[in-house]
């Protein structure tokens, strides 16, 4: 295998590619693109790069795949210039905020028969998908309810929340697709609601900052999700499943396994902290994952797809929470 | 003190009473009542009581309290007659499945001026009431989102069902009252759904084995339930609460604290079988509690009004999950 | 059955033990027997017993059994009075602290043809008796290895300590009992070891207050005790068993499941505080199962003679001690 | 920094430092050497480097460290090569099976003026790590007992043990580095006895599989290890430090943090299976301080003076075990 790669993005999460991108054998991450020329040729030259317009790498008949990492807006223009190019794509979540901006990116994708994984790396968190494996392997029967935590360490300022699109397509995003993939049903019924509990400032962007959703499949399973964009312990990723026969469960990834006893109580260490540092071996797989694919052909566990079917979750969630009344899908 | 207790009702939860009742200093069980008069009579002897029937026991001058642990379609009656003369009162849940029936019964014990406290027990369980006593002294902040896993080891039988006013009268009425007294603040909005998951016969009394309900506070505070009539691992009775400080988690007791470890992986028991298990020292403790408060004046961590307002929280989720939308209340 | 016990002893011990023996169905304490003539009166009035000196008890053809649960120098006396008059015998540990002594009443209880249990609870609280179980099932194969973590929450006054026969026969004394019971298998050597880390005043009486013991068995099994007279966070009581297909290990009991998690960490209880706390279903079970014996005619799960092989081992652990060497046995 | 690195063995060790060593920045691995030609050829080719002879490597002025991860019987040669060629040197332990030898090196490098770390990795783990630094912190208070539990997931063939030094020197050397470093004094007593429960093949080289270790320090501090050659569930590494003000306890890492429960009870991952999945970020960290310490000049957590020491000790507990008495030191 040999891929040249151009790399869109060289922020936090662009950072965190590149160095995925740079160690895997088979691949070569040739350009690293950034409004920000500085950032550009910073992370270029850490990973052995070099920085390029987008223009360059577009152009560039050697680089056979872009990985988009840029802010959210880009997305659909960079999937529509990938697929004009005819270059295989890796796009960060999400496709769009809007559905039909990300019901179209899907088709130019498929009209121009390229690859397209959208970056949902929870489904290749080591515990997330040892839970799904044991799921689909019937350990616990069928799937009958599936109960998502999602708890980010604290809130980012109300103005980034104010061009995010809103918890659901911001944050819980993640969570729809969650609740897909484990339960391999799709939502019949929702049912959304919300409270601005941590930061005024939040309800006055017109957004809320801790929600609760559920969904009930054509199968009659059920999910219930609750978030909230603070919680002072650390960053709180767990779901659990209850299925016929027993019941799996996800829990946080620690950093040490150290136990301290004291007069105080019984002490353990608080999760990862944040994405990042829970998420690092996640980052890792999908990466592999997708160019493991491109090359057996075989498809990639999250399509552009499942990236516009989560899309659609949040926007009915966003409408179920503002009208307060339940939505069938 | 000296109190003379007469208890209704020789079954399951009877018999967990009447051993209470008579291991209480200052109490003592006069007389057990019930239909069955092989059941009254066993139970009397086992206890040191003598079988009675109901009139005898409310014709006795010296009985001031008397314990309803009877079927509950007879709670209501029962309760009338004991306002009528003037007995205190300690009856398991629920008041009656019809809230006007319920607040008919509320109104009558406050115009008698009896006391009479609710079998709310899980307020007495060490657990629950420890995470109570924290969330009172400010140990993890404001209580913003509750999370309760409600489930049962197995499914009674249906015909069982058909008279029990359904999932959410029968077996969430508890989750309900926790609700309340965790988040110590009313529902004004509750939307609720479900599926029969478990066994076809309950779809066919009209009922459903699996629900979820999701409830906001006034304050804007976040409650998800979700409740299932079979957990193949045993019943599993847990919450969380998050605050703006923390968490704090209330899980499954388990019967022995061993760990195996072999070839397969790393095994603990499993959570106590049932409630007559898990529930064993808070129906102690909730028994105790009466007579304490009957002497000193103190009034009950579990009212009557708590009993007719999870009534009605229960008639709201049915409602809801009948119609498929949300409920004001 | 009907069982008339006097009760030696109104101390803390001896209470628990009344309280137990008070709610055994077909038991009936009559006597309780204690210097203090307070102590006894007040104890005896709480359990529905009477005060009694021992000649009283031991004269009274009505009591078939005693309970010993008085000072430790009394143990060999009251069992040689109660072999002599034909009265069944429950004793607390140790039987007494001189070898010889303990043995001349093991000789003297089967001349006398009655039974004698020593009150070792720790084989019978319900975490230590299950692992118990599932090794005499094999469900780890052969046991091969014990480790024993032993440690109270703080040390007595040295003092007391003085006339306490030193840290091997006062508190290994249990440990030496379990590493019999569950290795089911002798000592052929022993090796230990020891400080006086927690407080000098311990030194000065002659005794240390933290201690390591390592035996061999005939059968090459290998056992290692580690004991504290002090944990800051509270009364530690652990065992661990390897054994040729798995690990059991036992943990500590703790008072509530609550969990919390903040900014500092995540926290759980501390153990349940002392052995009044952590052996309190010990204690019950293990009179309930004197008296099973006694009707049954089984033998006692901790006979006399296992009384007397404990102490055997305590005098070769501080003879171990003291010589800085091995000892065979 | 720009270090030029010769790496010597290509087993599996050899394979972990080469990947960890083409990893790091300012660190270029060069050479790769080991008697089995194909095995230095196919490694180097991975890692970017070149198979060499160990003369080119001693030769070549631009290598100025040497990593050792060759047999046990070439390590104390090709430090005195190292040395004579005055290259640093980061060894795998042990120095040498001879504590003279060992000495000896310890004597060379330091004539030489070169740095000399010894792998003892698990000064890295970050469990372990974390203790460590708990303790220096006094979380604890001061430090009293350390209980150390060591196995292996299966015994190597018994051939293989022949040559190993026996389990004092090949197994138990890395749990008396442990001991030095946690408790942070030096032994002044030891014991050691053990048996032969897994391999009758084991007793027939003259070694045995399972031992237990005593040690007293001059501090009068205690520390107990007990070790196996032979864990079902896997890989067991794990230790607990009583202090004055508390417990520190460091648990077995698991692969994913998935719980099942189901009838058969409460389900989690076994611990990591062996050493090179449980010690791999330890491996990581290790080879990094190395380097870090090169370039600042602090001094190694691990130096060659530690590999002699726990030398020591692995000798001492050989002769306690032998002559089945305890050893002073």
């Amino acid at each position: 295998m040999n891929r040249q790669v151009a790399l869109f993005g060289a922020g936090r999460i662009g950072r965190i590619h590149a160095a995925n991108l740079a160690a895997l054998p088979g691949v070569q991450l040739r350009y690293v693109c950034d409004p920000v020329a500085d950032s550009a040729a910073s992370l270029a030259q850490q990973v052995g790069a070099q920085a390029a317009t987008l223009d360059q790498a577009f152009e560039d008949p050697a680089i056979d795949v872009v990985a988009i990492a840029s802010p959210t807006d880009t997305h659909s223009d960079l999937i529509g210039r990938a697929a004009a190019a005819r270059k295989h794509i890796f796009c960060e979540k999400p496709v769009d905020l809007s559905v039909p901006r990300a019901v179209a990116c899907a088709e130019s994708v498929k009209a121009a028969g390229i690859a397209c994984m959208i970056g949902f790396q929870r489904r290749f968190d080591p515990t997330f998908s040892d839970a799904k494996q044991r799921l689909a392997r019937g350990d616990i029967g069928e799937a009958e309810v599936l109960v998502i935590t999602s708890r980010d360490p604290g809130a980012p300022p109300a103005q980034y929340l104010k061009g995010s699109g809103g918890i659901f397509r911001d944050m819980l995003i993640h969570d729809f697709d969650v609740f897909r993939w484990i339960l391999g049903d799709e939502a019949a019924w929702l049912s959304a609601t919300g409270s601005c509990l941590v930061d005024p400032a939040i309800a006055e962007v017109g957004d809320i900052d801790t929600a609760a959703v559920t969904l009930r499949t054509r199968g009659g399973r059920l999910c219930q999700i609750n978030a909230s964009r603070r919680a002072a312990y650390g960053y709180d990723q767990r779901f659990e499943v209850l299925g016929s026969r027993g019941l799996l469960a996800c829990g946080n990834h620690r950093p040490t396994e150290v136990m301290q006893m004291d007069a105080q109580g019984v002490h353990h260490d608080k999760p990862e902290h944040f994405f990042l540092q829970r998420y690092r071996e996640a980052y890792r797989l999908e990466v592999a994952h997708f160019f493991e694919c491109l090359q057996s052909g075989a498809p990639f566990r999250t399509s552009i797809d499942d990236g516009v079917a989560a899309q659609k979750l949040a926007d009915a969630a966003t409408e179920s929470w503002r009208c307060g009344q339940a939505v069938a899908l």
